[in-house]
């Protein structure tokens, strides 16, 4: 019940400040994101009042809401997105998705080894900023570039797939700062290894299924008799292969995109794509999706300006600067155009949940709790990596709409037609 | 993650079990529940092998999807329904909803005091199982008529109807047994008015809002510009209407059903009616309502069938005697007809969550341990009360497909047009 009346509020906010944000030009993400903003405001100051709201970014069922959220949201671009498209954009966007990934990385890194204090903890702080740096949350761009009706253009291609190998590669150096938390020391050989021989076999077994087995499946789906059955196959695909990305020690999101992407008009029957894409849509962005950018909002914590405020304005550039300079550098080389090299390198700066779900993992790995009594350096570096993760989330749709315009909003250009 | 694992299994066991039970011409809930309940065995047996599954039917997130898929079907059911059939329905099945409520509600107390022991609690246990045979499981009873495709038939109407206000008087029942368990005496006569004034309130409220403020809210939905704005707002709408049942003292399901209802052809834009529709139904019938079906299944505790065997044969034969006379006589004096009556007896015996649900505040309220230590038949009593809810819910669905036959499953039919 407790649940039902977070629900309630939260979605209230979000799609207010969403439906206002559109009708001053802005993408529906932006208005949610302040919504969840202003929530998180508006529990800070009433706590007393709002007791259970308060209480809601450690709900459980609202958090695993959120997480159903980021598996529905992936899920969707996947269905959105065409396989072949993101093949024909790889070469291109591993390139770009290097850039990308190593500049913040060292220059994050960088910044912070320049900051923080000696301590046994420092490399894994310092590669903790680099990696929170480096990531780009692929749900979020991916939720941008469909709010702008940008999602099935050239560059749209380009930046989800380089946020894909950006994706994986993060997680790579996930595993190796998990391991340096851990023992303290950097992985051996061996270990980095079977990490790359994971992901690899991950790849080979989903694109493998993906290309020949699904096909033969999609056929027999629309034999079903139970009500609704194709929406349940759809998950359930997508739930084996979040499950195995998992088990192979990837984040879920990799497993729900990969299957939203191999859903498509040629494994399935084009009636049964559609509705699927209809029903999956209206999920996301009609209720999970705002709850999650609400969330995203809500964990924002100032106090980092107040206490570290030189750090988080070199971080906040870094930020940013090094998106810009990594990948939109090699994309202007490979002959994408002034804007369109302008336009990756913000789009690859969005870092919204990825960056949180980083965070969460250092906090609970003590990360920001060394030396004793650590100084306001260091305690304060989730607040600041928190900021980051709002503050690029928030200005990558604005300026993304201000250098790409606004292509056919598909949803809007729907509803257009069918009045 | 927990999260993703749990709902990979229970989806894949409910929709293979559910196709089966298709196949084989009943509806697919029937092998949903079944699904459940192999899973609840095999949960037993591998408990050392599943130790997640095991504790699935605990795990906060997925209860609250449990929760979650209550409130969909509830709203499903409402948008599904048209409200002027139902008021038609209404002077008919108040009588058939008052002989299926005091009948079953008179011999299940009986019954109880008779086998029960003299203690403090001895009236809260009787009244406990007279609640638990008396209500009906709307989202129950209204998922077979969808899955039979006898929702919107004339029987159909008047087994909903009744079931409304069965569950009325279920939850103002409720509230009187909750007192009772409180403060262990009868509620007094304003405490008593204080609850029918309440419940006045609602149903005034509700009906205000929905039949003069909705229709002006609903002209405007269609002009909004955020994607899936429509879902969103029908959401909002039902969830605000839980909220204010539960203030009310009342269950949130009455709230969602409401708000469902009064989102219609009449109120809004047909396309936007058609599309919510199909949204509702495809995340409802195709992933919520599977995981609480299952739920419902994996609940079964069989101990009561050895340590007090005659009260459980005994309870489910006023279990389903009870309605069949209490609902069905009445039924057939209106003019129903033989078959019709059979069905309606038959349809509003099923129990499913409710009774959990009140078993569930029983059991915290600490009605299954007085006198202490507690005798076999106060000590099983919770089991008992389950198989009940589980036997009647998987035997409605057969029973009613024998007595109506099928009709035209809008699914299946709408599958058919689409290729």
């Amino acid at each position: 019940m407790e649940l039902l009346y977070i629900l309630l509020i939260v979605l209230a906010a979000t799609r207010l400040c969403g439906e206002i944000a559109e009708r001053l030009g802005q993408p529906s993400l932006v208005g949610e994101i302040v919504g969840g903003i202003l929530l998180g405001i508006a529990i800070t100051w009433f706590s007393a009042d709002l007791p259970i709201l308060r209480r809601a970014t450690e709900n459980e069922a609202f958090v695993a809401l959120t997480e159903l959220a980021i598996f529905f949201l992936m899920l969707l671009a996947g269905i959105e997105l065409k396989p072949q498209k993101l093949a024909e954009a790889g070469v291109k966007s591993f390139a770009i998705a290097c850039g990308g990934f190593f500049v913040p990385l060292s220059l994050g890194f960088g910044l912070a080894w320049f900051f923080m204090p000696e301590s046994d903890l420092k490399l894994a702080q310092s590669l903790f900023v680099g990696t929170a740096l480096a990531i780009t949350a692929i749900p979020v761009a991916v939720k941008i570039l469909m709010d702008l009706g940008k999602l099935q253009t050239e560059t749209g291609n380009l930046i989800v797939s380089a946020a894909l190998f950006d994706d994986v590669f993060s997680l790579i150096l996930l595993a190796v700062l998990l391991a340096i938390i851990g023992t303290g020391g950097i992985p051996s050989f061996g270990e980095f290894a079977s990490i790359i021989g994971s992901v690899a076999i991950f790849f080979a077994v989903t694109v493998v299924i993906g290309m020949y087995i699904i096909p033969k499946v999609g056929r027999w789906i629309s034999e079903t008799q139970s009500p609704e059955f194709e929406m349940s196959a759809i998950l359930l695909y997508a739930l084996g292969y979040s499950y195995f990305a998992e088990l192979m020690g990837l984040h879920f999101i990799l497993g729900a995109f990969l299957a939203g992407l191999f859903f498509n008009r040629t494994t399935v029957d084009r009636k049964v794509f559609e509705s699927v894409q209809a029903k999956v849509s209206g999920i996301t962005s009609g209720f999970l999706a705002p709850i999650f950018f609400a969330s995203i909002g809500m964990h924002l914590d100032l106090s980092a300006i107040t206490a570290i405020p030189l750090f988080v304005v070199l971080l906040l550039l870094v930020a940013f600067g090094g998106k810009m300079v990594g990948a939109g550098i090699p994309a202007y080389w490979l002959g994408v155009g002034r804007n369109g090299a302008l336009a990756i390198g913000v789009a690859m700066s969005a870092r919204g949940a990825v960056e949180l779900i980083i965070a969460d993992i250092a906090l609970r790995g003590g990360v920001f709790s060394t030396p004793d009594p650590a100084p306001p350096i260091v305690a304060n570096l989730f607040s600041a990596v928190v900021i980051v993760a709002v503050v690029t989330t928030l200005a990558t749709p604005i300026l993304l709409r201000s250098l790409l315009g606004r292509g056919e909003n598909d949803e809007a250009s729907k509803k257009e037609a069918e009045k």
